[in-house]
């Protein structure tokens, strides 16, 4: 008999069908066994007599995590005996259980609140909770969402490299790996310049590539391997034409949350987030005037989290811009200010306490990009590469970079950007945990 | 003025706008300078007249690349003066140009033919050519039509670790990266571990991940890093139903490009791909067999051109499944035909002439893995992480991995898959070319 998938069971009431899943748990009731059946559509409850003799025999030896497939037929419950979910008005009442594969007692029951790192060992089994299952549906909407608003605003998506010449920004710690020849290759920081490049044959690109940071961080958001949502455009006034397509992005994100995870939101105890018409924007300086704090170079992670409490408090945002960081702090390529020397057109974006995203104006003149690359103590012949697009008639561009996983992590109030992470890759860690 | 894009004109015909794009010809006609300038939606041609003295002026100086912004009133086209294209009915008369960026004297004419080593040293000037943002178009919509045809089938995308712990498959060579602590990590090969452990999740999954192989190659069809489109579903009977989704996602592919792409296969002498009701499957064996050819654990190049080759004359398809490759020919975790003992529920799906995917039934059982593991000489400890899934009830399953540069090279009928490749990394180059 050909499969149904659990949430097509209630269009069978009355018929014979055949499903598969996992057991999720199983329930003795003095004759009868009550079991949970878990497939991607959904959780079905499946009862099983004694009328079913063989069925029963198996079903006494099934456990959590068994793959089963079981033939029987759909049954309304009665009012009185519904539950909760998708599926609680029904019951499947199993004939036939085939046994798929079998599973080890586990080490504690699924969903069990354990610590990080008990969770990381074992996520090949964790990740089957409705915890992380929650938390990576909702980060694929948030990627696809990512995607599906920049075609909406006429991006084209590309495909950026991990294996990059050099350490080309000089900034972030890049992992070196080793090429052919005993050549020296290393992991990309960002796909930075090769969007830039990528302006200028369709003037708005966009890439959601894999990044790596080689930095001795071991904290609850820094990660070695991250999700960057990336994109790039030419032909804008300043930093605010980029910050108007990001904010527009978002608003299309957080429409498609409240369609669809309201339920999932409701679970981490949190809600859609707060994104009123006016966005508040303000300068570093600004911000750290309203905070009472010195003026320094970039906000402490504590100073993000008090001016993301301010912007809550004061203007019914969980999201707060901070512009024009001081051209000192910022990457070499980045657009100055003429109305504000020593500050750049750039900005970051806090949600809810953490920096999501970073992005602003770039430099499009050549001269000045050579300048700023020796400025910083670089040679402008390690990036002759890139270099070529300013040659050829770059206009003036923008854009920003947005971390996947501590959009994530923000998104459903998770402590750790590594439980919004599959697979977290950092100083102690790959899959397994580091000896050192 | 608010910037009007080019596709946008014909809605705008006898009044003002703004338009910004970069100069793709300057044609000098007497009196009057034409300009083709082309923007991410379009190229219309701009006409400027000895009425706009100061524009005519700056025209002159123009050249190809250039970025500039252009204020004017958009006309129609008398019918006899009419060119190809979708704005080839309008132009747009120029009153004032602003030079927002300049650029060097081209090396030669875009779109001018070069060899691929020169193509990929230019390469930021090279992409603006129509062709190069052509095959990248191609390859978005090839990319995007694999996702939402698998969210159409009910597959969860999640993100696939880069960073490994070591070269697990012990097959394709994989690059060492100096991890923290002077430990080695490794460059994943494939995603293949990964989106087994999350069929427990999801039971259907899919990724997009870019991988590496160290493989001293240089030939027409090796990347030492590309974009592999995976997918893994668990609660399968065999092969086949991994072929099934394979073959309706590649349909879905297809259709699109049909619908969408139709004038972009014209421009590289190429059509749709035959795609017949019955796409042919052949046993390694029985393709030898029609190819008059030595029983072999796997075919070679021209094997695969050739039995691609009957597949369009006699099946009248430009797709073909070849099944059964031996055991020992697959990697460890490739499920054995019970009823072909030496066999196994493999496949691979070639396109014109090309291998494109890899893919079959996976061992879900886990003694039979480790036994598998210690049988290539391997040792199961190093596979711990992996085999957690296994333990706890992995279903039946399988899957498959599509380059995303060959199929769109073969798309196009593209000699060397480098020129589907956005900044290709080999034996020879990362960007720039490697010295020896």
């Amino acid at each position: 008999m050909e499969r149904t998938l659990n949430k097509e069971l209630p269009s069978k009431i009355g018929q014979d069908a055949s499903i598969a899943g996992w057991v999720d748990i199983r329930r003795d009731h003095g004759k009868l066994i009550f079991l949970d059946v878990r497939d991607r559509s959904g959780i079905v409850q499946v009862v099983v007599t004694p009328k079913a003799v063989e069925a029963l025999e198996t079903a006494k030896e099934l456990r959590s995590q068994w793959a089963v497939r079981i033939e029987g037929q759909v049954k309304a419950r009665p009012e009185n005996m519904r539950s909760e979910g998708a599926l609680g008005a029904y019951e499947f009442s199993a004939q036939k259980i085939d046994i798929l594969s079998r599973a080890e007692v586990l080490p504690f029951e699924l969903g069990t609140e354990v610590n990080i790192d008990t969770h990381l060992d074992l996520l090949p089994l964790t990740v089957r909770s409705e915890r992380a299952r929650d938390i990576f549906l909702m980060q694929e909407t948030l990627i696809d969402g990512f995607r599906v608003g920049l075609r909406t605003q006429g991006f084209t998506e590309f495909q950026a490299p991990a294996l990059v010449g050099g350490d080309a920004e000089g900034g972030a710690a890049a992992f070196s790996v080793d090429y052919y020849y005993e050549k020296k290759a290393y992991l990309a920081t960002s796909p930075q310049f090769y969007k830039q490049i990528m302006v200028g044959a369709f003037e708005r690109v966009f890439a959601t590539p894999k990044v790596f940071r080689g930095e001795k961080h071991s904290t609850t958001r820094h990660l070695s391997e991250y999700s960057s949502m990336d994109f790039e455009m030419g032909f804008i006034t300043d930093h605010r034409d980029v910050m108007a397509v990001l904010e527009k992005l978002i608003r299309g994100i957080v429409q498609r949350l409240s369609e669809n995870h309201g339920d999932l939101l409701a679970r981490f105890n949190t809600t859609i987030p707060a994104l009123p018409d006016d966005v508040p924007v303000l300068k570093l300086r600004e911000a750290q005037k309203i905070l009472g704090v010195k003026e320094t170079p970039d906000l402490e992670p504590e100073d993000e989290r008090a001016i993301c409490e301010w912007a809550k408090k004061d203007k019914a945002s969980d999201f707060v811009f901070i512009t024009h960081y001081p051209l000192s702090k910022r990457p070499f390529y980045t657009y100055e200010d003429e109305d504000d020397l020593g500050f750049t057109k750039s900005f970051d974006l806090l949600f809810r306490g953490l920096e999501i995203t970073t992005g602003g104006q770039r430099v499009h003149d050549h001269d000045t990009l050579v300048e700023r690359i020796k400025g910083r103590g670089m040679d402008p012949e390690q990036f002759s590469y890139y270099l070529q697009a300013f040659k050829y008639g770059m206009p003036p561009h923008g854009g920003s970079a947005t971390g996947l996983e501590r959009l994530t992590a923000r998104m459903l109030d998770l402590a750790n950007v590594k439980e919004a992470t599959l697979f977290p890759r950092d100083l102690n860690r790959i899959d397994v945990r580091l000896s050192q």
